[in-house]
């Protein structure tokens, strides 16, 4: 095994994960499936907390347990911090990442605002570490093929109409309790933890050009903290392009994306989750038509897609990760600036959302 | 056969068409094709016109033909009248056709503003007749169950949010010529001509109870002569509920509405036409939820329901409309007033829609 740059060719990554969410017990059992990964280090603020996490995750006993996340981040063999704190603590530990060069896997909502993602992501550029949230769905080989299907100018024609409608009925433990209902931890409510999605499916589905107006929808749901339960927008784009989203704590589980060509449309329900696990699926309608006279069906008719799926999206997530670490670890490449672009944009319509919430539905404007 | 008020109890509704648009070829196919119609009279502002209209579509030898609308209203023998005529005629051939005591069935859009809309009612009210507009789809079978779906509180919960999208790429040649881009014929443009499918929804959704507060979307697309083709608003009542709706002729063909509930969601993808002449079909979830840790199938997995329909829902429209003129005209009954003020909620909201766009996507109130 030859080394370069401190790191063996064929190693794989070593990820430290820092605190103990739910959604770390999910990244950790991925970060286990991955060929390209090794769970290497678990940190709370808590010790006992570690040590369950580790244990009630039958996590292996090699996994190095500490009592902070500093800790995690001083130990020399972790070569990536999973970092799934709340919000408002991104910035701080993210840096501080950054400056003990790990490589930064960041859940989303990445930060409270554009000005704190920006020193992250200054401080990943500064000490030459790869950046990337943590917007599985990004990474399910469906997603490839709907994107496929979107730039099938034949069957789809020209994006016009973009809807994302995500919700989940989060229930009354949650509402009271749940770091995502306080201002102090995760000041975004709903709009950081599904707005989130609603926003990135839309970026995704037009390549990551930025609307140049945002304008929110009237009467959105705070709890009594002031926190986002439930809000959608409107974008515009200057070349006609339209999208809305909705995103809400309050209604029942839907994870919908509609894109609407000019000539096809293209629905998919399970975005943030397939409904299965071992294939997901979507489905279009392309330059159907239907008889007016003489009723029937429509012709062609809509089809359902399906694409499989060998492993988890997570697993797929920290795999492409690793990957773009071992290449940067081994000299071979640099950091890839995608993640960072796409991760930016999808804050800087967040924070147009939250700023025309708070103008009184006013339209804003998007200044990259 | 016994008669009352000059009409047999057993008698067929004999109906006039006034006028020999797309859409009167297929109500005049329902009309024969429903036990309780009868087609009598065709009446065009051309006599050649309506002997085609006959002829073209294999109407019967007994079928009046009248050169103008007048003569359709004049005929003693005329008891209902079908108006598929330009929105801008609505109002002088509706109340026309009150005054001569003959029952209302109006193409929708209905008018251009309620004062209009308001005065074609007036005019049923003072001369006893029944007033239905032709929104064909509250007829099909499923538009009931996806109704008892929606009622259904342990599988749907309250409803909180209702998304209506409906779009046909309409083409160059009826973006050109087409009555319904023609400022002088149907002003009202897309809005009129699918937003009012898509406000019907979602009155449909919420019981007909009115939103309070109406916002337009921005950047609707209007043509060169000031005709909306493409448009958007989100409707707000005072319980929480929050519609959003968008209708479009530049868009593929899309007849989707989705209502989320607190348990539920209820989505129907062709609510206009539906995809099949035999049967419909819409989806449910209910109660949902996926394992976070150890991905798998949503469960309970999303349901599709089918109903079965035996004819298509305009003839099951006409046959509705024809069972409340007999009741009138055998004086069973009086007329109906639910189809008027589900009509006129209708347009109170697409006039709110309009004010909104004029007013530069300001909020507007409606005050029924």
């Amino acid at each position: 095994m030859s080394s370069v740059g401190g790191m063996a060719i064929t190693d794989k990554v070593r990820f430290g994960i820092l605190g103990c969410a739910k959604i770390a017990r999910q990244v950790a059992r991925a970060i286990s499936l991955s060929e390209e990964c090794e769970l290497h280090a678990v940190g709370s603020r808590s010790l006992e907390k570690a040590v369950s996490f580790v244990l009630d995750n039958g996590l292996p006993a090699s996994v190095r347990i500490y009592g902070s996340y500093e800790a995690v981040l001083d130990d020399p063999e972790v070569d990536a911090a999973y970092i799934p704190l709340p919000t408002t603590l991104h910035m701080e530990i993210a840096v501080l990442a950054a400056k003990r060069k790990k490589h930064v896997l960041l859940e989303k909502p990445v930060a409270l605002n554009i000005g704190e993602l920006d020193r992250i992501l200054e401080a990943c550029r500064a000490n030459g570490v790869q950046f990337m949230d943590g917007t599985m769905w990004m990474h399910h080989p469906r997603t490839a093929k709907m994107k496929e299907a979107l730039l099938d100018v034949s069957r789809f024609g020209q994006l016009k109409l973009i809807h994302s409608f995500i919700s989940y009925n989060a229930g009354p433990e949650f509402l009271e309790n749940d770091i995502r209902v306080k201002p102090d931890l995760d000041a975004l409510g709903a709009l950081g933890d599904i707005g989130w999605y609603c926003i990135r499916s839309i970026l995704w589905a037009v390549n990551y050009q930025l609307p140049n107006k945002v304008v929110a929808m009237h009467e959105p749901v705070y709890n009594d903290a002031g926190v986002i339960l439930s809000a959608g927008a409107s974008l515009y784009w200057s070349d006609g392009k339209v999208a809305t989203f909705h995103c809400s704590f309050l209604n029942h589980m839907a994870f919908e994306v509609t894109a609407f060509g000019t000539t096809g449309i293209i629905r998919v329900s399970d975005i943030i989750t397939p409904f299965q696990d071992k294939y997901a699926t979507f489905y279009s309608s392309s330059v159907s038509d239907f008889a007016e006279v003489e009723p029937g069906q429509w012709a062609p008719a809509p089809k359902e897609h399906r694409v499989d799926a060998d492993v988890p999206q997570e697993v797929v997530m920290v795999s492409e990760f690793a990957r773009l670490v071992s290449g940067i670890n081994t000299r071979v490449s640099k950091p890839d600036e995608e993640w960072v672009n796409i991760s930016r944009k999808t804050q800087l319509v967040l924070d147009a959302v939250k700023d025309s919430l708070m103008k009184n539905y006013q339209s804003v404007e998007i200044i990259e």
